[in-house]
């Protein structure tokens, strides 16, 4: 198969982990006899440094003529001061939009070699930790309209926002979570707060409706706070989580969190057109960047994300995921899951050895 | 001094639990030398049952004729199919309404001899841990106009809800927050998503103007999905969190639910009324209603919190919380937070207990 990948390094560690990922990448392409083209373009800091803006317009026109685009990290302390409209992250907004991605997939696994990073009590993990929540990501209460602030008839100060979801919206991103939650656990719940909102009342008559062709499918409704508590109780009980872009935000979160290893996550954003991006989800940690301290296997599980949802590849995938898997059972470690009588490797050579035990 | 309180039993256990906190209120009056008139009214199911409504405006008057409220529970299966506009949670946003209660406190304390009942890690716990959530109840996004559903240009279902806050909704609570934190730990986290909403800006803007009057306190601004991140990964951090509704919502369950012992927690809801209402988190437990299972505790400590907060009767109240600290010490449990060499007492036996040991 012909990979065309379009690779968007970013700032701080973000060159660094994109190096490793690469690498993994090449070889699993050598490996099964892919063609693999990579391009490169500027997106964050570092396109604001060159071009004065944090996207611009080749970086949109590589992507949309890419397969897929593999993101590092984007921002760092000094971006943080200029001008909010030109700020890093609105260049991730802003390819999100251009390449209409509508749906965040955020993995939260407990790798089993990793369990005693977990914030939970063991006996509240149990078998372990496998969620995979599907965040709305360009609609909700994030871009909703109108918008901003007012003055009321006493002259007082008042500032509002919209949350808004169409019958589309929600049937496309439910849709998508049916159908990862098939391929997964078959179990799927949908968080909303319908005893309140009366969006979350159209989301849920939009998503039963929908639940009625994957009827191979667990499907459950939850309440947001509830579900904030259940990941804390209880969080084997999920296996496909759907919801809102708000509620997804605050949700996918908590649940990265209880694994306790963040430098493990990656994600995915997908869309209806065939160009989705891979990032991992932590940032772009200026603190340690060029020290080697880095841990890639985040970006290189984002690798396994694209292979698996971008081409259809699930045995290069799933050899990526157990290499990462024996890595991490054999004793080694970055410096962010170091644990005592392990061995610590930097950035460059965690990646070259998964690359070099696929 | 002379307390009015008017006692809503409600449904479930609620009568159960009222019962044994009113016997320690009469032990702590006694104690004290306060003259105590207790007054009885209905709300929830039971209200239902007798009137058709689940609040009457007789319960509405004897509130308002009262000093301070005490809740036990309301609603259970009897009541959930019938009408949406009489169900037994409409008790409670209507006597919040009738009373101006647009403060929400939510404690989230582990006990000390309840550490193991704590889902997290005790490496994660720490020294222990002591939240005070202050949740805005009466306006943001619960409330906010617009809402409703509405059909778009090309004939497509839509439905919205708006997140709007004035000035004056802002400053009062984050003002009521500073207050709290200054006689807790002198620290305040007001959360909110200020990165992406209009009414954040503007929430953190009043909050920012109100901070210059509370030099002694520490305040600290955090989104909200970093909040549901960090109560899992630090909460030794918090000590006082201000948020709006919705935030406050997922926040405080979340909060709770990591101590591990939903039982043990009470909550307050105030005003700028003289009337207040006290009440645990916990709800009516229908399935261990009248069976001696249920645990007083939560509601011997919303006396607690209302001889504190709404007469200012800081010994007593730190008599009871002294005098529940000193029972769990002592070995006794309730069936709830059971653990192993412990004695289990009833709901009856944990009252007297406690009122004899004041
Ligand atoms: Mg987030
Ligand atoms: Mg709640």
């Amino acid at each position: 198969m012909d990979l065309n990948i379009c690779v968007l390094p970013g700032d701080g560690i973000g060159p660094e982990i994109i190096e490793q990922a690469v690498v993994v990448l090449e070889k699993v392409c050598e490996k099964f006899g892919h063609k693999l083209s990579l391009d490169e373009a500027q997106i964050g800091g570092v396109a604001i440094d060159a071009h004065n803006t944090p996207l611009p317009q080749a970086t949109i026109d590589k992507c949309l003529a890419s397969d897929a685009v593999l993101m590092g990290a984007i921002g760092g302390p000094k971006w943080d001061k200029i001008d909010k409209s030109i700020r890093p992250e609105r260049g991730l907004l802003g390819i999100r939009k251009a390449l209409g991605l509508y749906a965040n997939l955020r993995p939260a696994k407990l790798w089993d070699e990793l369990k005693d990073a977990s914030f939970l009590k063991d006996s509240v993990i149990g078998d372990g930790l496998d969620i995979m929540v599907v965040r709305e990501l360009i609609g909700g209460i994030y871009f909703g309209e109108p918008r901003g602030e007012g003055v009321d008839e006493n002259g007082e100060r008042y500032a509002y926002n919209t949350m808004v979801y169409k019958e589309s919206e929600v049937k496309r991103i439910v849709k998508l979570a049916f159908e990862i939650a098939r391929k997964r656990g078959s179990k799927l719940h949908s968080v909303e707060k319908a005893n309140v909102l009366d969006v979350s009342q159209l989301w849920n008559e939009v998503a039963e409706e929908v639940s009625k062709d994957y009827s191979d499918v667990d499907y459950h409704t939850m309440y947001v706070d509830n579900c904030a508590m259940q990941l804390v109780r209880n969080p084997g009980q999920f296996d496909t989580i759907v919801t809102g872009n708000l509620f997804g935000d605050i949700i996918s979160d908590e649940a990265s969190m209880i694994t306790g290893s963040i430098g493990m996550l990656p994600s995915a954003s997908i869309g209806d057109g065939k160009v989705s991006l891979f990032e991992p989800i932590h940032g772009s940690a200026p603190d340690i960047t060029g020290t080697g301290k880095a841990n890639p296997l985040a970006t290189i599980l984002s690798v396994s994300m694209m292979l698996r949802y971008s081409f259809d590849l699930d045995a290069e995938a799933d050899l990526i995921e157990a290499t990462v898997a024996k890595v991490l059972a054999e004793g080694y470690r970055t410096a962010d899951i170091m644990e005592d009588g392990k061995e610590c490797l930097s950035c460059s050579e965690m990646g070259a050895l998964v690359a070099s035990k696929l």
